[in-house]
């Protein structure tokens, strides 16, 4: 077993392909002092040779495989297998099976990327349904919430599949710290919601027996960030909504807060003062910070970078990759949800 | 018929009653000064007396009806209905139908307050399912936003009643505005989401043409607050999830900005000469202003208060009570649930 983490990127995938892929590339070779990672690249030849070389990156640290064709932003995942067998997404995940990647990383087309692993991967015998997982800040440190759009529609098998995986997930990134799983609903009473959520609720409880996690219960939307749990299980559709809603209530708050300090000549002589405490502020909220989501419940890992992100949210999903495979997330999920199977079988 | 605009109020109901209700009374009494306004006040005669003499309000402002009992917090909608007949709160609400008022204002248990309002009003005939309606700031002035939680599980049907109903009540609290519908979705293309957003979807295409609303389709949860919707129609268990997530995000953001700007000497130095750039932001996201409630559908308007609310919360959920009636929000939403039903009749 090559003992080196080998990462396959689809360099020409996102806004910004294939330059700030590779530069995102060269921030976290100078980063990393471990020497434990090499990177598959998926594009243009003549391209990504240009970039590496402006960055002066070894040709030790990567291998190029040459493509001819892009997955395009108006692809649909309907006609896209048959249309992007040659590109750099498609060859960028098949390289986990042809070639030795531990992980597949894409700004690329989400729907896309979603159709092409689930087709070339193949879905972990036992899930139901893979899931879209996603970082979100706490008070305390990181949420992982899942699903976040993947599945529209979920029973309650489903939600105790997402939260096994959630919690190795969880586990992976942070080895030292215990995931406790909660799922979101309108009320923290076990009465409260739909019979799915009621019937998930039992199985988690009964199943958090194993140890995977520790089970909270239901929580409400407003306790999401409060840090008392940290795995945040619900549908596609709810987990979307919850997503997008925060994302804009950060950026509505943050707008007005500009605005109002920017109002008067004496608050924008305030900013003078308080413009290291801001900074700090501004970097703990900094979206690039949590970028990148995971498919979970494919037989390989796939991480999918916001497609309009600079080298920095770049570097950040090529970290979580680091850190997925780092973590053994694979093995993790596995172990979790035998424990599901086992429960099962008592019956 | 009477004149002036009469609001029947449950003293009793909510954490701080019936001190911050009365006191909202005076708040509200002391800057309306078109003389428009009488109140029905229920709760405990002893207790109101003084309250209302603490304030000095003059006596012909209102009209006590004493009561013996309270709804508790412990109280279920199950069992409400046997318990609750001499509750202040069931008074106030049976009093639009034995005495004259207009509209009836509770800070007391949201789940009774429902179920009572909808056995002693009675849910309009050609309303499917009454919702809860709330304010939401954004960019531009405010969005109605519902459901909030009355219904967990809606069918297409009802979201195009709560269109019809929302709409109706952003024309009489914003007369001058045109009211903008926009169902919330997993994304704006109209292939997305649920069978039932997308049936929505196609008869609010066609409703619209009666001219009661602008229908802006499907709207992600990120641009809730970009002002270019305002009457936001959800499900109530995508609603509650969405409000009190956002509502979490304002408490992370503000407190992490908080410990930001006192982290340094430098930046608590900051804060006095950006004193009134903050003071106006936060006046400008004060929940407080957001109080108040709806509950759409049935034959005579309800408005909740938040129970925890101070003063200036229930003033804001008096003022919107007032705003409601000024409105004349019962025959808008007569007249725009009148257009469903000449719809159907045209197939």
């Amino acid at each position: 077993m090559n003992s080196k983490i080998i990462i396959a990127i689809d360099a020409m995938g996102g806004e910004n392909a294939p330059f700030k892929n590779i530069e995102g590339v060269s921030f976290f070779l100078k980063k990393n002092k471990k020497n434990d990672v090499f990177f598959n690249l998926y594009g243009n030849e003549v391209l990504l040779k240009e970039e590496l070389s402006k960055y002066k990156i070894s040709s030790d640290k990567y291998k190029i495989f040459s493509t001819t064709t892009i997955v395009s932003d108006e692809e649909t995942p309907l006609t896209a297998i048959k249309n992007s067998k040659e590109s750099s997404m498609w060859k960028s995940i098949n390289s986990q099976i042809t070639s030795n990647s531990n992980i597949t990383l894409s700004a690329g087309n989400t729907g896309v990327l979603f159709v092409i692993s689930r087709m070339l991967l193949k879905t972990i015998e036992t899930v139901s349904k893979p899931a879209l997982a996603g970082l979100w800040p706490n008070k305390k440190n990181m949420n992982v919430v899942l699903d976040l759009g993947a599945n529209v529609e979920c029973d309650e098998k489903n939600l105790v599949d997402f939260s096994e995986m959630g919690a190795a997930l969880y586990k992976a990134l942070f080895p030292d710290d215990i995931p406790k799983v909660a799922l979101l609903n309108i009320g923290s009473e076990e009465i409260k919601g739909t019979e799915t959520l009621k019937k998930a609720y039992a199985k988690l409880k009964e199943i958090s027996a194993y140890g995977d996690f520790e089970f909270n219960g239901f929580i409400e939307g407003n306790k999401i960030t409060n840090g008392e749990s940290n795995v945040i299980v619900t549908d596609g559709f709810t987990g979307n909504i919850a997503l997008k809603t925060a994302e804009g209530t950060v950026k509505f708050i943050t707008d007005s807060l500009k605005k109002s300090l920017t109002s008067t000549l004496l608050s924008k002589f305030s900013i003078i003062f308080s413009y290291f405490a801001l900074k700090k502020f501004k970097e703990k909220l900094d979206p690039r910070k949590f970028n990148g989501a995971i498919f979970l419940g494919l037989k390989g890992p796939v991480v999918k970078s916001h497609g309009s992100t600079d080298a920095v949210g770049f570097y950040h999903s090529i970290d979580l990759c680091y850190r997925i495979i780092k973590g053994d997330l694979m093995n993790k999920i596995k172990n979790n949800l035998s424990h599901i199977d086992e429960d099962n079988k008592q019956k």
